[in-house]
């Protein structure tokens, strides 16, 4: 397999298990000359941190990122940048009674088929622990994409059947509650269906929308490495994500292409807009300048602890609670993982499309 | 930019313009010893080709396809397989008038923005026709597959608001309406919004379900290359595709932890099932054995003859009407699109598998 | 396997076989914008086109290009470039007689192995004439470079134990004989070789020497895909290559540190300079300045008419005389391959080079 | 720039610097099952470790490795496996007089005129310390290898102008002597030539042979991705090689076909030989089933401590004496990096071999 490398130009490969010793994640590509500090990084992994809240695992982890490589006198060198992220409080008894049992909802039957055996302990390598060199990565990216003035957004829209009112829409009280939902009614009423879903040890599902702005036209090859089949693969490679769509998405199917289509025209400084923006930002896979917007489906946490039938790898039909420290929410924590491998994936198609003319190369190649 | 390649092992590049030559594909890394003939790939191309109802356009090409390199009496060689359709049927002054028109819904101001310049000529590269070099590959997977005896089977779910009805499901009857729909009632209600539609100058969304059996447990990387993620990529790569689900997909974020987990059983041959496929075949991004289901949102054509706000290359405010010829339906002929996208990229998955034990490695060197 | 597609940002993908239908490149990811006409293709094809004079093959290809894509209004769109070459002169019944034969310094047993069978007419896809292909794609990116004031060329150093003479060096010399040799008098001393070679049914080794003026100090990445690495890849993956050296070569193993070093300097102007080349322009796999040196050793074509011991499939140790239309002396003909390979591989790290570092990223972005 | 990750299936991420943290290497794609403890990898890296005698640097570096992932229960999970080795004994102000120098013979000015500036601390990630990660990685391809009964053996062939005799050769010697050399009279002459060349400040160059046995007929890919011009790139990529060449290499350039050719036979056992190894193992890009045989020309070492001439990054033309703990001759230590290259890369054309033919894919499949 060679699954664990990401990118063209940027390139991450990424490594660790949920009860190894340590991940992280090597980037690769990343220019010259970026600001680089611990700090910057710490920032985006704490936001993905376990154990801020009671409706995250209880799992104590600090998260504390070193950076070991490809950072001199403050500056990226561009050369590999190691980062890596300590595990501090593995608990792998917690997993020997699962080590034989294959958990509903899981990679376990699909890991132990592939490979012949498994990482068990807190799913190994399939554990969303896996996200946090995700995000590492992804905090680099973002430092580079803030040169070019883009900034990504994400927040959760819906978790169960609630989903956020736009007339509410407060994107700073993003940070003020534990779903990361930019409406605190909306998470009020959150609250209640968790602990419900919570005291019948049950989980609940949801929706991540992500918003990139400052995205010039132009960005994203027009075929088969598209801004959109590029972005979704990105996100659908995030654990739990079972579907994603693009401006108005699954909707646009319901539509007729006089409705669906985004009439243009030019502003008085002569700048192409949209009136509306059915295309999420992208058309032909190609950025048209407009904000970029998609949504993530995200299915309830798997690992509950309420009674399940299942199967045990020496062939047997059995039932199992899972315990252990989980999560009942998983799409609030995704929050800045979905940032993360957009801004992966969209610096990649930038730095890619630098080549996209022989203008700009001559240009760069006369100014060396 | 280098997005006209696609795949690891099964790598394919393609190539062409609506308006140009001729269109084509190489395949590198097709394995040696497959039987193919140009009628295996023309039996897909003809389900793609135009014109054959008045629901998709009046342009007249054979789609004949032609074996160029890489097949040997009979058999594939295991050297790049050089496929090409020649264009016959190409009327660009059709286009004469667009040539100074970012048509809205299309790629049009995202080419010119990239490139400095675009083939305006049926959209050039980012035309639908362009999907005629994917089904020819994908012919060639397919039949790859089949020697696995894997069987990829799409379908249009839904055209506008019209839902195939699963009591009427009948696969065979996809063959026998225009829509490639497997519920003729269905398919007769859709003829009445389309002739609207149509009459209307307008067109209609849709979307396609896909469905694969044989897939046997373990196949897909664990990270960055999930099975789902990586179909999610193909599909997403069809041009008017704006999202992608997968078994519950959107539907799983409503729902809690114990509805949406699928249960598992041995049968009495020890062989694992799940009571339910809410998966779609696929959990942390490996087949679980089980079909693999997902579902693609189709926007309603771009390319219509009402009159539409848009802008001129030369900084004008205009309208504009697209003449031509159009489908008012992508979806129908973009299902055999969906079907070789699938193939390609789960093939792929498969050659990068035999390489994931090493007991698979010294079975195959000792046995050559 | 995937070894017909080659580079990173420019990429090509080769196909075709020396007694198929046709050959041809296809090249994703070109710059828009470049001019391009067959006929700035057609000028390196002929260069290595059979039949020229009597000490190449007589097979007679006119090796005429098309462009069947991604060229509009005289200017490449940025999309791939499609090029395929027909063959005209199959004479496959020639080499029915070698159809069940190994024969001695071929790939012929290494491919049976390989793909169970082979496409044994004039070796297939291991025929020299697969590099009709390269040269092709080599011309466009010579193309490009010609846009950074880039120019590449080789010549044959050496035919047999001939070496030319630097003190009679003259570059325009090249295309007055039929060796590509810049030197008039060595010229003449081969042909007596290699009429000599050719009464005895035999063939001659050569060494090939490329230099390539106007690369800037910066170009290759310091660690896998250095510059001299990457041109050993291309240079060797050529047929017949058995040999790479860059500046001093081999000979550097002989020296002390002391003589092996290029002391610096600067100029008037502040250009940093060499007292010497003997990094042939690169250091730690990158470009240093100065210009790029290297050498490829041909060895003599295995294609020879003097009876050879050798195997059948079958299973029988037999005696075999090559017949068909060879030439005999690669290097010659080689030429052009070796320009087109550096030309390709070049340009592929230029393109990544333009990613290296962010204040090239911001001003490009800010510029968009 | 994206240059630190090398291979297709088995790859590689190597990170790190001189005098970093510390420096290592991410392993994604090695098969899962294989039997892998830090000691199998230790052996290698102690081969290459600084200070084992007077004729390398003093630098003192156990070189530890630590598995931080991919291992569990003493085999690797097919997940990516993480190796780290810290760096102990860096003394970087011993590199502070040359921090605004650019050394001959070294990549100073070219890392400095790609990246805009350097780590300028022993080289920063152009030094010969970056080998170390290749070195692990290529212990774990060659306990895959072993699996497969190949083996790989390099030893220094010549330094300066004292080659080994191949009459007095015994590979068991090799390790008998400082300079690897399988032939203990030329070790002893190779000790006069070193003493007087460290005397004098300077250093000396030399020839490095690989060879490996067990490789089976079919591997390599036959156009770019041949096996000779894939391990060509492989070794050239280590810093100081100027030149590599295969079987009889450059001097094949001097034959006549009828000597260049090895002439095949069967034995009675019906396995195909060859008379002769001219070919180096390797035709047409693919092996033929004999010994793999190659050879690398190091240049001396750059850093030498006599006065040289060059410029400093202020604009100065100056005088420099390399001070600091180095390596009089780069090629005895560079043995075990040039047969980990090699590891790497057979290993990693062998997995892509496995897709090569139908059958094996169906086999594959069928007995999953």
């Amino acid at each position: 397999m060679s699954g664990s490398i990401y990118g063209n130009i940027f390139k991450i490969s990424t490594w660790g298990e949920s009860h190894g010793k340590a991940l992280g994640v090597v980037i690769d590509g990343c220019p010259a000359g970026v600001e680089l500090s611990e700090a910057d990084i710490q920032t985006d992994l704490d936001r993905r941190k376990p154990g801020t809240s009671k409706y995250t695992t209880q799992r104590s982890e600090g998260d504390s990122v070193e950076i070991l490589s490809g950072v001199f006198e403050g500056k990226t060198t561009g050369t590999p940048i190691s980062l890596v992220i300590f595990n501090k409080d593995q608990r792998s008894k917690d997993y020997s009674e699962i080590s034989k049992i294959f958990r509903p909802g899981h990679a376990d039957f699909g890991f132990e088929s592939k490979y012949g055996f498994r990482d068990y302990r807190g799913g190994g390598r399939s554990s969303g622990r896996e996200t946090v060199a995700r995000v590492a990565a992804g905090a680099v990216a973002r430092k580079v994409l803030l040169y070019l003035g883009i900034e990504i957004i994400a927040y959760t829209r819906a978790i169960g059947k609630i989903e956020i009112d736009y007339n509410n829409f407060n994107i700073d009280e993003r940070f003020n509650n534990p779903f990361v939902m930019p409406d605190s009614e909306a998470a009020m009423k959150v609250e209640k269906i968790l602990e419900d879903a919570m005291s019948r040890k049950d989980s609940v599902g949801g929706i991540v929308q992500c918003e990139v702005s400052g995205v010039k036209p132009g960005i994203g090859e027009p075929v088969f490495d598209k801004l959109d089949s590029s972005l979704a693969k990105a996100v659908l490679s995030i654990g739990a994500v079972k579907g994603v769509e693009f401006g108005r998405g699954f909707d646009a199917a319901l539509l007729n292409g006089s409705d669906n289509n985004d009439c243009l025209f030019y502003d008085e400084s002569k700048k192409v807009h949209k009136y509306s923006n059915n295309s999420g930002g992208i058309l032909g896979g190609i950025s048209d300048g407009d904000k970029i917007v998609f949504r993530a489906a995200f299915k309830p946490t798997p690992s509950i602890a309420t009674p399940q039938k299942t199967v045990s790898s020496s062939g047997e039909n059995v039932e199992v609670e899972i315990k252990g420290r989980h999560d009942p929410i998983v799409a609030a924590r995704a929050v800045v993982v979905v940032e993360a491998m957009t801004a992966i994936t969209l610096l990649d198609l930038i730095l890619l499309n630098m080549c996209s003319r022989v203008e700009y190369v001559k240009n760069y190649y006369e100014n060396l």
